[in-house]
């Protein structure tokens, strides 16, 4: 297969872990005989240096005329603790979903056996956990109208959801978790919000189109407690943007490392793939970053153009280096490799 | 001292878990010789079946002519289940927030040595935990303007936040963490919502009059990461409503059961309290529900009137019930005591 992937390093870590995907992605191309070509456009913090601009119509430009994305990281702290900065980072990445219709974004997490007890949560409750978070992710507050008064007394943000955009991602995870464990759980907080009361009539509707899933409803605030409680008791869970950005980022702790995170966002023509973890900015250049996250988004990609069989090749790789302990900082505390060396190992397996 | 209180035990386990609060605070007041007068009044479901208004104006007068309320919860699942309900229980408890000005919610967080091992979190990581969340209650998205379009295709909710909101809640926060390890940290969306900008830029002007205290900041996803990583790093954390709600939930797995987590909601003329479980339907009725979360709220009913030694005597009483295992069946599942004999326990300590 032919793939033009357009690489996004972006900020922090980024371009060191984006670099091992890369080098494990070639290798896949030669074992698979694939034609993958790669071609880098900044974004984020690193484009706004350069060009005051967080996604540059370039970058933009080469996204769409690929046919996947291999995202790295966003955000630096200059920004985060500068409230009046006009342009920041995570814009970019914000219209980069927007401009390539990435609607849903899909967090799966699982444990593995070696590193059980690395989490921060008892065996029992974990051991064998394995979800699948539907994050929407170009609506909701996200995506509305933002503003301050003239003033500066008062910021408001608007959260806006249409039945066809809570449609297109109830379809996703429904046939998501047909292929699974048939459990659907909505997360959302109809008790108070308008636009979860939308969310939660609209998923009923469409839950008639799919009799063999079971639906169940969580208001967010149990949803953030169960998560922890009872891992297990979830198969796919979907939910809205703000709220996915909170329970996906919650559910990292599961597998013991956030290094370990695979993203993929669809719903356009193209895809991209990311992991879940940010930009790491006291990690950056010192080459302690967990690829794998990176790495197994890559194996997302490849899932994604329908060629599984490469994609578990991957994971299988992963599996084994953490079965084998070759592992950054993150899981292996006594004697940890380095970003490159975990790359090169899982490379020299495919 | 003479206090009014006024009861509203609410829908679910409201009643049965309040019972033994009054219970309790009618030996503080024999033993402290006060004068506590009760007074009950309907909210919630079991308004809305009576009078079709989950706050009737009666209850509402009584509340603002007492000098606490005791709440007890709110929620019936034929609600949660019907997007469509005009009237719903959980409108009664938001607008008596908004009507008694009750902006700020006080939760603490706490372990007991006992129940360590109840936690779905490592010993380790939990062992000396002791945080207490200041939540907005009475803005941001909760209360701004709701609205469906005609047609029923779309959906908004907004968030609005005035910088008078922000400040009145940071003074709070700040002066508790002057009491406590001098640390705060603000959880908001900084790099996406333009609200939380406004919390970050208010709170950073508002943390110079408070030079003693070290601020620093979380965006929420991160926020919900850390609190179940290491829950140790916060003292005080300061939020708005939505993100309140969540992460509050969340934390409440740290102590081993949110059956002991209590809050107080404060700001205005009067102040409420409250346990931060819900209604719990399941176990209505049963004398299985855990009565000390609202014991605990009633201990910090007494607090906020300055009798902290009387609010110290049933924190050590539920502190020993806890050590004797004297507990209701989320904590003693071997042989548990019911919700009612556990509040006789906790009397005859008084
Ligand atoms: C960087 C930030 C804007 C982003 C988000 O909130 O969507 C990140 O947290 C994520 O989850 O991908
Ligand atoms: C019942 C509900 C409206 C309420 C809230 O979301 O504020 C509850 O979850 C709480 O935290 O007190």
């Amino acid at each position: 297969m032919k793939l033009k992937i357009a690489v996004l390093a972006g900020d922090g870590i980024g371009p060191e872990i984006t670099q091992q995907s890369i080098k494990v992605l070639k290798a896949i191309a030669d074992r698979f005989d694939h034609e993958f070509e790669f071609e880098d456009a900044i974004v984020g913090a690193a484009a706004i240096d350069l060009l005051d601009n967080p996604l540059p119509e370039a970058t933009l430009d080469l996204c769409k005329k690929s046919n996947a994305v291999l995202f790295g990281a966003i955000g630096h702290p200059k920004y985060d603790n500068n409230p009046d900065a006009k342009v920041r980072p995570e814009q970019g990445l914000l219209k980069l979903r927007k401009e390539l219709g990435l609607f849903a974004n899909i967090r799966p997490v699982t444990t593995y056996a070696k590193l059980i007890d690395q989490s921060p949560l008892r065996p029992e409750r974990i051991q064998g956990a394995d979800l699948t978070i539907f994050r929407e992710l170009t609506g909701g507050i996200y995506f509305g109208e933002k503003s301050t008064s003239e003033d500066g007394q008062s910021a408001t943000d608007i959260c806006t959801y249409s039945v066809e955009e809570i449609e297109r991602m109830a379809h996703l995870a429904f046939k998501a978790a047909q292929q699974r464990r048939k459990k659907l759980t909505l997360v959302d907080k109809a008790n108070v919000l308008e636009t979860s009361r939308l969310w939660r009539k609209t998923v009923k509707k469409i839950a008639e189109d799919y009799q063999d899933v079971a639906l169940d409803f969580l208001f967010v605030d149990n949803a953030a407690m169960q998560m922890i409680l009872n891992p297990k008791q979830f198969d796919v869970i979907l939910t809205e943007n703000m709220f996915g950005d909170i329970i996906s980022d919650e559910a990292s702790v599961i597998g013991g490392s956030i290094g370990l995170l695979a993203s993929a966002s669809v719903g356009g023509d193209n895809a991209m793939f990311e992991p879940i973890h940010g930009s790491y900015p006291q990690a950056t250049g010192k080459g302690i970053a967990n690829p794998v996250a990176s790495i197994l988004s890559a194996a997302m990609l490849l899932d994604h153009f329908g060629l599984v069989e490469e994609g578990d090749v991957i994971r299988k790789a992963v599996a084994t280096s953490i079965k084998l302990n070759v592992c950054t900082e993150d899981i292996n505390k006594d004697n940890p490799y380095s970003t490159e060396k975990v790359g090169d190992f899982l490379e020299g397996l495919i």
